[in-house]
C-alpha cells in the first residue's frame, strides 16, 4: 500500500484542450510507475467519485491516451455539480474520502474552474482532519479565463483564436456583400461575467475591420451603441459586432432577456445576437446577419492554439510532478515571463487564495469608448493565440478524435445517494 | 485590338473558395498573356460592370493574386443584384455590352450560382445580336450545392466539412455534459431550399453520435420529431440536431417564422435553432444549447476542404482555357469519375440547360425516417470533404488573408443609372 493511486476528474464546461491536461496527467503518471499507482478517472467528473464509478485509465492503450491531446470535450465525462458547503453536507466530503481510502487514492487531480478549486481546497483540508491525507491539486481549465493569479487558463486561448479567426472570416464576407446586401454581422460569444472571449474580437481592428465589441464589464447603452455602429457603417460600408452573452443593461438584466414571447405567449429563449440584430434593424434599417457560436467555440479543437495545447498538457504533467514532490492544496498557474517572444513557466498558487475569486478584464484592457481593446490587451492576447495545433484527420476528411474504452473499476463500497 | 481583355465578376453569397476560382482565372490568363489581355474584375460584382468600376487585376502583385487561393470571401466584392429580364430592362444588358466594347472585353467569366448562370446566358445571346460577341463562361459557386449537371459546386464541400467537423466537436462536448447538464445540442445551418449542407450533419452517425437532421426536403412534423429526439436521448443520454434554416411546415411556412414578438410587440427575428430549442424545452424539458453558424460556415477558410480548393482553382483556370478554345455560353462542371478513390474531371454544360434549374437532395439520399442520410449520400459526401487545405498563418496567430489594392481603370463612358 505504499504507492498510492490517483484520482482525476473533469469539472464544469469542457474545452478543446481539457483532454490534453488529462493526457499530461496520465502520461506523466505512467512514466513514474514506481512512485504513483493507477490513475482512476471519475466518470462524469466528481459524481464518478461519489457514486464509485471510477474509470481505470491503465486499461486504455498508450495510443488512445496520446490521442486525448488532440480530442476536444471531456473524455471521461464532466458534470455541473457543486459540492455543498462542509456545514451543509459533510457526508459528501466524507464519502469522497471513503472512496479514496477504499481505492488507496492519495492524489486528487481536479481539472476545472472556480467551483472545482473550492472543492479541491475543502477535500484537502478535510482529508487531513479525517486522518487520510489526500494531496489535492487543481489543474485550471476554463474558457472564461476568469481564474485569479494564473496569467491565463487553459481552454481560453483556443476559444480566443477561434473567435478572432472566425470573426475575421465573417467580416471579410460581410465586406464583400455590403454594397447591396448585408452591412452588419453580429457574432455572439461566451463569457457571462468576464469579457475575455469577446476581447478576442477586438483584434480585428488590426486587420482594418470596423468592429464594435460589447463586454459584460461595460453597461450597455443602446443609443451610444447604435451611434457607434452607424458611424462605422457610414465610414467603412459595413461593421462587425462581437457581443458577449453577458452584455447587460445598467440594472443588471442581460440584453438577451428581452421578455420575448412566441405566438402562443410562451417565453422565448433569447440570444444576445438576435436582440442586437433587432435593435439595428429597427433603428438603422441595415441588413444584417447574426451567428451564435455557443459550443462550437469551446469545442473547436480543429483550430486550437498551439500555446493552449502545450500549456494544458504541461500543467497536467506538472501536476503529477508537484504531487510527487509532496505539494498539496495548490492550483497550477501559467506565469508569463515575456510576451515577445512569448515565454512562460509553470508556477503554483495556494488554493486558499484561488477559491471564489473571479478575474474580470482589467479596465485598462478596454478602450475608452468601451467598444474595443487597448494595445495592452492585444499584447496579452496575441501570444496566447499563436501557433496552430491541428488534430490528425482520417483518410475520409474527418478528425481522428478518440472515444475511450472507459472500463469501470469494481465497486467496493455501498451505494451513496447523491 | 486583336487580343481581347476579360471581365471577371463574383455574384451572390460568397464562399471560402470563390477567391480560389478568381486566382485560377487570373493566373491562367497571366500565363496566356499573348492570347488574352487584362483581366478586369467587377467591383462588387456585376454592378461594377454597369457602373464602370473595373478593378485592374494586372496591377496586383503575383503574391497577392496567389494569396487569393487561401483567402475567403469575395476579394473584389460581390452583390445581390439580378438583372431583370431582357424584356423588362434591355438597357442593362446593352450597358454591359457597351462597357465590354469600350474596354475591349471579349471574355466574360461570371462566378456565381443560378441567377448568374441566367445572366451569363443572356449576355452571351445579346452580345451576338448586337454584333459584339462576348464569350460568356459561368464558373459555378454556391454553398447550397443546388446547380444542375455538375456533380458538386465549389464552395459547398468546405461548408460540408466545416459543419461535419463542428457538429462532431460540439456533440463530443454535449456527450461530456449530458449526465447533469445539456442533453441536446442544436446547430442551425444554411440551405433555404436544398438540404445538402444539413446532410453533412448526417455523417455524425458514423462516429456513434445520435443525430437528427431536419431537411427542407422533408415537411416538418413536430410530434414525430420530438419522439425521435426523445428516443435518442433515452438510448444514448444525449442528442445532436442539425436543422436547416429551410425546415418548414407542411403549409410551406419556415419553422423559423414563429410570429414571435418582443416585449414592445415588435416582430422578432427568428432562427430555426431557438425555435427547435423551445419545442424541446416545452415538450421534453431537456437542457439544451443551440448555435447558429450563419456566415461562419461559408467563410470558414480555416477548415476548407482540399478537394474544394483544388476544384475551385481548377475551374477558374479551365474557364480561361475553354474561352481560348472558343467556347461560350457554358457552365463548367465537376464530373465525378469515381468515389473511391475520388477522381474527377472538368466538363462543361450548355448554359441553356443550367439556367433556372435547382438541384434538390435526391430522396434516396435521405433515410426512411427523414432524419438522416443513406449510404449513397455518405459515398457522395466523404470524397468532397477529404483533405485539409489550411491557409498560412502569421507569426501572431492570425491567418494571412489578403486584401487587394483594387485600383480602378479610368472610366470611358457616361454614368449609368442603376
Amino acid at each position: 500500500m505504499s504507492v498510492k493511486n490517483a484520482f482525476y476528474a473533469q469539472s464544469g464546461g469542457v474545452t478543446a484542450v481539457i483532454n490534453a491536461s488529462a493526457c499530461g496527467v496520465i502520461e506523466a503518471a505512467r512514466q513514474q510507475a514506481g512512485k504513483i499507482g493507477t490513475v482512476y478517472a471519475g466518470q462524469n467528473g466528481i459524481i464518478g467519485a461519489l457514486s464509485e464509478e471510477l474509470i481505470d485509465t491503465s486499461l486504455e492503450s498508450a495510443e488512445n491516451i496520446a490521442a486525448l491531446k488532440h480530442t476536444p470535450s471531456g473524455a471521461f465525462g464532466s458534470c455541473r455539480f457543486k459540492l455543498k458547503s462542509l456545514e451543509d453536507n459533510k457526508a459528501e466530503y466524507e464519502r469522497l474520502i471513503a472512496i479514496f481510502k477504499a481505492h488507496n487514492i492519495g492524489y486528487f487531480f481536479y481539472n476545472g474552474g472556480g467551483d472545482s478549486a473550492d472543492t479541491c481546497y475543502k477535500v484537502s483540508q478535510l482529508s487531513e482532519e479525517m486522518g487520510f491525507p489526500v494531496q489535492a491539486i487543481h489543474i485550471p481549465k476554463t474558457v472564461d479565463n476568469d481564474l485569479p493569479i494564473t496569467d491565463n487558463c487553459p481552454g481560453f486561448a483556443s476559444v480566443a483564436k477561434y473567435i478572432a479567426v472566425s470573426a475575421l472570416e465573417a467580416s471579410f464576407d460581410v465586406r464583400s456583400m455590403a454594397k447591396t446586401s448585408t452591412k452588419v454581422f453580429i457574432l455572439e460569444v461566451m463569457g457571462r461575467h468576464a469579457g475575455w472571449i469577446a476581447a478576442a474580437g477586438g483584434l480585428l481592428e488590426d486587420y482594418d475591420i470596423p468592429v464594435v465589441v460589447l463586454f459584460p464589464e461595460v453597461e450597455f447603452n443602446q443609443d451610444k451603441f447604435l451611434a457607434a455602429v452607424k458611424a462605422k457603417v457610414e465610414q467603412h460600408g459595413f461593421c462587425t459586432i462581437v457581443v458577449s452573452e453577458g452584455t447587460h443593461w445598467p440594472d443588471g438584466r442581460f440584453i438577451a432577456e428581452q421578455g420575448t414571447r412566441d405566438s402562443f405567449g410562451h417565453a422565448q429563449l433569447g440570444g444576445a445576437a438576435p436582440v442586437v440584430a433587432n435593435m439595428i434593424k429597427e433603428a438603422l434599417g441595415y441588413k444584417f446577419h447574426w451567428a451564435v457560436a455557443d459550443y462550437l467555440q469551446r469545442a473547436a479543437r480543429h483550430l486550437a492554439s498551439e500555446a493552449d495545447v502545450e500549456q494544458a498538457y504541461a500543467l497536467g504533467a506538472k501536476a503529477v510532478e508537484f504531487a510527487l514532490e509532496g505539494h498539496s492544496s495548490i492550483m497550477l498557474t501559467v506565469e508569463r515571463e515575456s510576451s515577445q517572444p512569448y515565454r512562460w513557466n509553470i508556477g503554483m498558487a495556494p488554493l486558499s487564495e484561488v477559491a471564489n475569486v473571479e478575474k474580470m478584464m482589467p479596465m485598462d484592457y478596454i478602450s475608452d469608448d468601451g467598444y474595443g481593446i487597448t494595445t495592452a490587451c492585444k499584447e496579452y492576447l496575441y501570444p496566447l493565440i499563436k501557433g496552430e495545433a491541428y488534430p490528425p484527420y482520417r483518410e475520409n476528411g474527418m478528425p481522428n478524435y478518440v472515444t475511450l474504452e472507459s472500463q469501470l473499476v469494481p465497486k467496493k463500497l455501498e451505494p451513496f445517494d447523491l
